[in-house]
């Protein structure tokens, strides 16, 4: 029998995943993020507790094929070059891992990954092609093309969320831009537009009762459960930010499908509607129907994306 | 000695290619496009150039590796559904031409094949990955990314000219869409934005002496000899469009250098100057510095790129 493993490291946890060779997720566990002196425990303690796994399980190292890992910061060839949310600064994943590990090992962002793992066994299975959209506190994404992963030439294949989508917009986004996706579709970004509106305009809305705790959950249930005029017109704004990107997205790459993860998506599959009413609005020229749908896989995206990462 | 020939097919004439396998360009001619019968004899009559043309050098068909050709439609697989240019529906090339032929064939959209051309002995081969851009009487492009061709599930990966630059446009596109790249940065572009800006102001402008034979390349003209403001307020304008367009293709692809070529960059590599300036502006997010620059073979582009289809 043989295997592989699937890791996703994040700000907070590290996933991890070890897989039987034909892809079957025998089983799942997770550790914790040691972000403390710049993140430099994290490879090792990655190291140790796949070793402990697979000790546990009576599995020779020889009989792993691969690692896979997902990270959250641009990656190419195995070399990230920085990597806020864990402290790394320039670190060669591969190079330092693998002697950690004694196991081949793959590292990709984590986006990417993610869209691996939703294109080989998630919603993407079904479709030629991918762009699969992360919708959480950012908005980040990965792009699969003809089964491969479009890593870009410094790393920053997919991350789609600077695209700008608004010209006429006035506040800048973190990155310095004006007009970027994620600020509009992402969690803080609908909260954002929720905030704007309630304080231009007087209207009455349950949403000013939350006042500073207001979270974009609470946005959702208010448009949901008591027709809030203000927060359905936020998510209505951040949807048709979303299908303007969707749709300039599908004019560079023309995946079969657009795929959606994240928090945000969580709201459900109306969301998806009203962005593919601006998209077919905006897209007329290319032939074929591109399918805007949910992801399937959830947080799981990014250890089945890891983990195939070895087999590419 | 072994060989490979590259074919342009365009709606006015076909270009064609003798190269050694190794790439070098030995000859090149080109025949009129038959496009009567809905270009029925187009296939026929290439195959027939290429076969007196190997004969007239002595060269036997199993020396030739390969025959590429650039088409322009949407292609996937070998397969064009349709091709408006030359009159033609759905054709899978690579079965009809193979035969009439006698040597392996692998068909591409020309304007994926031309970005071929300029990624391998072009002005992309000294990066590594590229969008090309063609600014000619539409706006076409093809995007090479870790060395392969981004086809796309329905054959429009790189079809960028209908990507939304301005969503406050009020004209239709001929896609059907209101604010495509197309409408700006091609030359009939150019020229309708300079009719829009004559017709609403009353400044005097040296363009009103051509009434409707208004050409871009007069707009050119006097934008630079003579300084007039409505040719140089057009020419800024579109090529602010375009800096938007790249910035947003860049968001996706991630590509070292975005290349442009046709028509319309005749004018000279100022404008990519005034591109740049708005790509700047909106592109914030991504590390390293992403090269906008001209392309350089010209129309050889497309040959060179057919050619190299055969070693793909």
């Amino acid at each position: 029998m043989r295997y592989g493993v699937g890791v996703d490291l994040g700000g907070t946890s590290v996933k991890m995943g070890l897989f039987t060779s034909s892809g079957e997720l025998l089983e799942s566990w997770s550790i914790k993020t040691d972000r403390s002196d710049n993140g430099k425990n994290i490879l090792r303690d990655i190291a140790k507790s796949v070793s402990v796994k697979l000790a546990m399980k009576g599995i020779d190292k020889k009989q792993v094929d691969g690692l896979g890992i997902g990270i959250p910061g641009a990656v190419r060839r195995g070399v990230v070059d920085k990597c806020v949310n864990i402290g790394w600064g320039y670190v060669d994943i591969v190079k330092e891992l693998e002697p950690l590990c004694g196991i081949k090992v793959y590292a990709e962002n984590d986006a990417n990954t993610a869209a691996l793992g939703e294109f080989k066994v998630g919603t993407g299975a079904d479709y030629n092609g991918i762009i699969f959209l992360t919708l959480g506190t950012g908005v980040g994404g990965g792009i699969i093309s003809d089964g491969r992963i479009i890593q870009g030439f410094s790393g920053y294949g997919g991350e789609v969320g600077h695209m700008i989508v608004n010209y006429d917009e006035t506040e800048r986004c973190n990155c310095g831009a004006c007009g970027c996706l994620e600020q509009y579709t992402s969690s803080t970004g609908i909260r954002r537009l929720a905030l704007k509106r309630l304080k231009e305009s007087d209207e009455e809305s349950t949403l000013r009762e939350y006042g500073d705790d207001l979270t974009t959950k609470d946005i959702f249930h208010e448009a949901e459960e008591n027709g809030d005029k203000i927060a359905g017109e936020a998510i209505d704004y951040a949807m048709k930010m979303l299908g303007r990107a969707c749709g300039n997205m599908c004019h560079v790459v023309n995946p079969e499908a657009v795929i959606m993860g994240g928090g945000v998506t969580n709201a459900g599959d109306f969301l998806l509607e009203k962005a593919k009413k601006e998209f077919d609005k905006n897209v007329k020229y290319i032939a074929g129907d591109t399918k805007i749908c949910l992801a399937s896989l959830g947080e799981k995206a990014g250890i089945y994306g890891a983990f195939y990462l070895t087999k590419m």
